[in-house]
């Protein structure tokens, strides 16, 4: 007799993990970034977990979903995403703290998809445990061992303001040489063999620079920049032009699908985003007009790792790259990424993650990157292993904040170093 | 310990089954058509069951990828792809009996499409069966507990010439009337409440005839006409703008992208195809150029299960309709799609079947459709057995054939009743 698979709890545990002073467009990452853990328990005493964003307007959601749970198949995951379209948003909470449009345009829809994706991740990790399958089989199987990453490098202060939060031993990274700096340890500590520098923090010229000194440093490495849509067309034009021999596709340099399409006829440099496609509706005018070369999947964004791959099978018909997408985030979700990336035939270029920026984490051992891969595990499920105690311990973080931590907002952090700071308004330049 | 999932064993059973001589534009059906049952045998002891074409050139294509299967694991369904992608394809054969292009445009990866879909369906019946899982739930799960089906009405003789092969109690049906007697025999046994008549036999103002008959006796079921591609754009728009008052929709009138495009820009009934969108990469053209509003999967030329999810997530993302095509089956295709169309959220019509045909099975029992719907197995795998000794009757008349059945040759079939026959060029009319 094997084990029942009808749901009989649904644990959601919010909780807050250590961030550096991460810089952006719109300010820099708070000392500390909520996340929300599931738990889907079944009746054969199997759990499975998933993760998500934990900011309240995804708690907000995801609680009336993990009440109708309980009673449903871990196997329906059709269900749960009909289940989901019957939650309420709370209207107020929209476009409320999207961080500035990082997060692409946001829908009710689309913070429905982001909570369900990690009770999706979670069902399919309990299924794949119950049936003594890897997650990746019940995707339609592993094409590679390994997942290849990306550096995501970040200009960055040393320490938060006020010396707030966690500290690390990163030092600053303000300039170019900074920039080159950090690649070097990333690429020592995890061998990572491309880079993505994170923009759209200084005047172009300056990040212009720090890749020409990426390129130097490391002459036949893959290299992306991404501003998150702080540049004009003409500004977004220019620095493509200046680029084009280095970089292997430029990201969202300006904001809305005509731009991307104007910019995209305009130089040769692939457009990748991840802010101008990030549903399935907005596909195909952005398909039509050629606007972007390379989708930047988030398996949040997207609705879990089937839709994930349905949008790879969308990509792949119309000819469109494909790779991955990343916010700060913790193994659950870096597991179930490496789990879909690995069942992708045109996962076309190494995927970002922040998760070497994360010191802390819920898995009883951090996943590691050799030459810059994780291997995909074979193991049931995920393959992954929480440690109560520490989520324990970032959930008590969560339940004692006075609220400033729990949802994401760059430019509050920035304020707490300038106190006049304004999240600026795209183009910024 | 769970059942190992290594392959150890494939089997391959050419079958002739016996087939009506039902009627379309390139001729008649045979007395008997070839269909090749795959068996795939894991080491924990479980079979898996698939179903495709039986064609000689399919049978030639099946053999190397059985040998090769050996040592795999029924989970690795990507593997298969990549498989079936290096195994030669004889150019000969190539175009050489595609039954006047009914099958769409036949190239080397669509023949391989459908003849590694039998083997992807044989494996995900043995996962399930090893795992005690439904087909539709390694699928996403099912979102309805019947799939509707579409009556399938054919101008027909009653005997096959020369009174070959088996006979059956339908009598001929060569004009309007004889099309609606079926229709209502169709309705009264298995409860269809939508039809669709095979075209392009008769010159277009008699099936238009036929058409409205049937509009007369069903007056508010959703009727289907298919000519096969057998009309000049001219007589499509003429056909179309007859009948658009009772036209679900209306199937292949014309051949090719540009041509359909044609007649879907000038008429306000929606396009259906199962000839210029067979494969993935038909699909970019069609869509952007508005020549198809219904696709008709069939799982066999798409590849299988998981490619009919990616087909329908494709559509569902450009606002294309999707429904099912059918050639002549037995039970285990019918028991695949109605798995895989119980999982699809956007299946928007009935399925086409011609199972209500086919006198014979290699099942233990007939499926059986109520209300024109079949009921969605929750059995582990398929949720079908099949019965030895039937296959062996059937892989017997196989062997025992003349080499004159074993190839599906709709012309050569007509020449037996009209030794002047030639498989008419399209346009007919």
């Amino acid at each position: 007799m094997t084990a029942d698979l009808t749901i009989t709890d649904v644990r959601l545990t919010p909780v807050l993990v250590s961030d550096p002073p991460l810089l952006n467009t719109q300010g820099v990452h708070q000392p500390y970034a909520a996340r929300l853990i599931v738990e889907i328990v079944t009746a054969g005493g199997i759990t499975g977990f998933g993760e998500t964003y934990g900011d309240t307007k995804y708690l907000d959601l995801a609680r009336p979903l993990a009440e109708a749970l309980p009673g449903r198949q871990v196997t329906d995951l059709n269900g749960l995403f009909a289940l989901a379209a019957t939650v309420e948003v709370d209207a107020a909470r929209m476009g409320s703290a999207d961080v500035g449009g990082q997060r692409g345009v946001q829908t009710a829809d689309k913070l429905r998809l982001s909570v369900v994706s990690a009770f999706e991740v979670a069902c399919l990790d309990a299924l794949g445990k119950a049936r003594e399958l890897p997650v990746h089989a019940l995707l339609g199987h592993k094409v590679r061992d390994r997942v290849e990453y990306s550096a995501y490098l970040f200009h960055r202060w040393e320490q938060h303001p006020g010396g707030q939060g966690e500290s690390d031993d990163w030092g600053a990274a303000t300039d170019p040489a900074g920039i080159v700096a950090q690649a070097r340890r990333f690429a020592r500590d995890h061998g990572f063999r491309s880079f993505k520098l994170k923009g759209g923090v200084y005047e172009p010229a300056e990040e212009i620079a720090a890749v020409r000194a990426l390129a130097a440093a490391f002459p036949d490495a893959p290299l992306r920049l991404d501003p998150n849509g702080a540049w004009s067309v003409p500004t977004s034009i220019e620095v493509a032009e200046e680029l084009r021999d280095v970089l292997q596709y430029l990201e969202d340099p300006t904001t809305g699908t005509p731009g991307m399409a104007e910019v995209a006829s305009r130089t040769g440099v692939p457009l990748a985003t991840n802010m101008c496609v990030t549903t399935f509706p907005e596909i195909p005018e952005a398909f039509a007009t050629g606007a972007v070369q390379v989708v930047l999947s988030d398996h949040h964004y997207w609705g879990g790792l089937g839709r994930t791959r349905e949008l790879a099978a969308v990509c792949r018909t119309f000819g469109v790259g494909l790779s991955m997408h990343s916010n700060t985030h913790l193994g659950i979700s870096l597991a179930a990424m490496t789990h879909v990336a690995a069942t992708v035939p045109n996962l076309d270029y190494a995927c970002d993650s922040h998760y070497p920026w994360q010191s802390e984490d819920v898995l009883t051992g951090r996943l590691t990157f050799r030459d810059g891969c994780l291997d995909v595990s074979d193991a049931p499920g995920l393959g992954i292993e929480v440690d109560r105690d520490r989520l324990a311990v970032l959930h008590r973080r969560w339940l004692d904040d006075d609220g400033t931590m729990r949802d994401r907002d760059d430019a509050a952090a920035m304020r707490r170093a300038d106190p006049g700071w304004v999240a600026p308004s795209v183009p910024r330049w």
